[in-house]
């Protein structure tokens, strides 16, 4: 494994020793404080060649032992990662790109994205020998670490807003974790993981907080780039919530330039929506000059996964994304789910309503020329379609109820 | 590819030239004249070796393309297959098994060990030149090929009972299915699919007819013995409807021996619903000298995906389970949604009913002695609980809702 030099706090730059910290930044806090995990890069680039990834033969995450601060030997038996890449010819082409490419992470154990942070911070708490997890979550992250806990006989603490689908509260039910489905924000829900945890001793795998997250979600990147054979598109596109699985793949994009193995990273737009953009707002209040904290907003929309009012990687998201050259772009719900029901019927990916607004904000700067003509893109699907069935459906038409007659096959062909 | 030799009749065993025949036999009819699809095994075995298949590098069920009727050239991006398989040695040695392995196969493109059989299936549609494709289905098929379909760019028309659980139904409609959801039971879909596949020329892949579906099925056998690195497991467990998947996987296991890849065939287990278990009689009445025909009997079971009256595959199913030394197992209702139950807290994975009802299936042998102490057994996942989520949760606790308060989930724990 990667064997990380240092725990470095994004806000002051003080280095910690590797697992000296769980969290964040004892001087910084949790906000500002969040923790970036370094590797001697120097040494690892004389290491490691574009097919030592491949030469492991695992098809999972753990493909990257080399640049994770945890060995697969702590590993769950879920296999995270390794989600396929599609590359959709002729979409490309009615959108005038000259390649767009689909990396369904819904493909994972439990169907989303988060499962990469996951699989790394659950690693890491049996390396470090804790007995007990928890996470706040809007859903995705909850019903992830439940199920890897369960994987691992771990017991699992849960908060989780009240309003969570119903769906992803039925998988919470199903791997047997202890939810605590609270009347409030998801806001509220990961203050009180993190003081309950705190309290009772659990290691807490919430997004932004625990360092190892940003570790498993720059996964993603790496496995994009693999997938492509080193070819590096010109614009990525990811869905927005706490900042967290965006931070990830600009580090693992940023990390294989380090180590040689990429010329240049991609220019990565977070996606927000229109209704829950606190960080699209703190990057242009950056960009002008302003502070990024206080990032705090009403959150309001369709997408639940990413309906966040205090996005707790705030930091890493503006600061990461700014270095690819990238930024922030907000769609409506009403974009959302006009993406969200193209994307099935055109690929045949059933995103979750945040994973949509990924392909939504893609369509969003192609119309406004930020992405041009010829350039190539890829866009991340970060959760199912099933985690949130009826939320994608609004509007669209149900079946057709018919007798058992072929009259009514032909009567139906011909309206 | 593996260029089929001959489509052959499992009934009267009159060859056809490959691709003479869409469907069954003219001769026998669809029930008694499915098709069986032949290669010449001599030639595939000089050509093949164990590590043939991973010298593909392809992570899905197209590196057994030189096992498969259609080349790769055909396929449709969305990947099937390649899916995990998880060794559980905690609950393994609860059991009194020397190992038990999870193949989870609702880690599929649309979350169900169908999409093996819709990847060959649309693949064949596009050799052969079709312009639309058909299917009825239970719910899993359907998905199964709307999303394959919406890959392909190729119309999609699809025929399920109106009882279907509304998720699946939620997929068909996303993937821009035209849906006929029909006010009847499963078995009156497919006849009326049939004969509108016929009447429109649209390419049916509903299950039995149509011999694709074994050939893709087949994969999950051939992956678990490579995933094994050549182990086969003393026993498999696979949920049974219309009898095609085990039908499958059956012929996996066969055609390894066949190449002198494996020693042995497992003893392959079909489990089915006490409610719903044409196939497990008719394979009872065959066994003591009867005819496996006709195999119809009312169905009912609260696992929609095996909720099968007149199975299709009932022939197939029936001969070469028995070849195999292995059997049929029913298990009523409460054991399925027993099993659906412990299965996600003890290994990290959500099944669907009928998909837990392998497990239940493997449960019920251990209870009764068929599976011996100390002997191995594989179980096959063949759908997500995401397909079914309240079909699985009934009777389970509810999450706590709790203010936004330390003291609140103090009381809980304390509880």
């Amino acid at each position: 494994m990667g064997e990380p030099i240092a725990f470095r706090c994004v806000g002051c730059g003080r280095e910690y020793e590797p697992w000296s910290v769980d969290y964040t930044c004892p001087r910084c806090g949790p906000l500002s404080g969040t923790l970036e995990v370094i590797y001697d890069y120097r040494v690892l680039a004389r290491r490691l060649t574009p097919s030592s990834f491949a030469e492991t033969r695992r098809p999972s995450l753990w493909r990257y032992e080399e640049l994770l601060p945890v060995g697969v030997e702590h590993a769950v038996p879920l296999r995270a990662g390794w989600t396929p890449v599609y590359s959709c010819r002729t979409l490309a082409a009615e959108l005038g790109l000259s390649a767009l490419w689909i990396k369904d992470d819904s493909l994972n154990p439990t169907a989303s994205y988060k499962d990469r942070a996951t699989a790394v911070a659950v690693a890491a708490a049996r390396k470090l020998g804790r007995a007990a997890m928890s996470a706040a979550s809007t859903g995705n992250a909850a019903t992830s670490l439940a199920g890897f806990c369960a994987s691992a006989g771990i017991p699992c603490h849960i908060f989780v807003p009240k309003t969570a689908p119903r769906p992803k509260v039925a998988q919470l039910i199903a791997f047997g974790a202890l939810v605590f489905a609270v009347d409030g924000t998801y806001d509220e829900a990961f203050d009180l993981c993190s003081e309950a945890s705190a309290r009772f001793g659990w290691y807490n795998r919430s997004a932004a907080l625990n360092p190892m997250n940003v570790e498993g979600k720059k996964t993603g990147a790496l496995e994009l780039w693999e997938q492509l054979e080193g070819e590096v598109p010109d614009y990525v596109f990811v869905a927005v919530g706490d900042g967290s699985v965006i931070s990830g793949i600009c580090k693992g994009f940023s990390e294989l330039v380090e180590l040689g193995l990429a010329e240049r990273v991609p220019k990565v737009y977070g996606v927000q929506a229109a209704g829950s953009a606190a960080i699209a707002h703190a990057f242009e209040r950056h960009a002008r000059g302003g502070p990024i904290l206080p990032a705090e907003e009403p959150a309001d929309t369709v997408a639940d996964s990413i309906r966040v009012g205090k996005p707790r990687d705030v930091v890493k998201a503006v600061r990461y994304v700014a270095e690819t050259g990238g930024g922030f772009v907000t769609v409506s719900d009403d974009e959302i789910l006009a993406a969200g029901q193209d994307l099935p019927r055109r690929v045949g990916v059933f995103a979750e309503p945040a994973a949509a607004a990924a392909y939504a904000g893609l369509l969003a700067l192609l119309r406004d020329g930020t992405v041009p003509a010829g350039a190539s893109a890829a866009v991340f699907i970060t959760g199912s379609g099933l985690k949130d069935p009826e939320g994608m459906l609004r509007g669209l038409p149900e079946p057709v109820v018919i007798p058992p007659e072929l009259s009514a096959v032909e009567r139906v062909l011909s309206q």
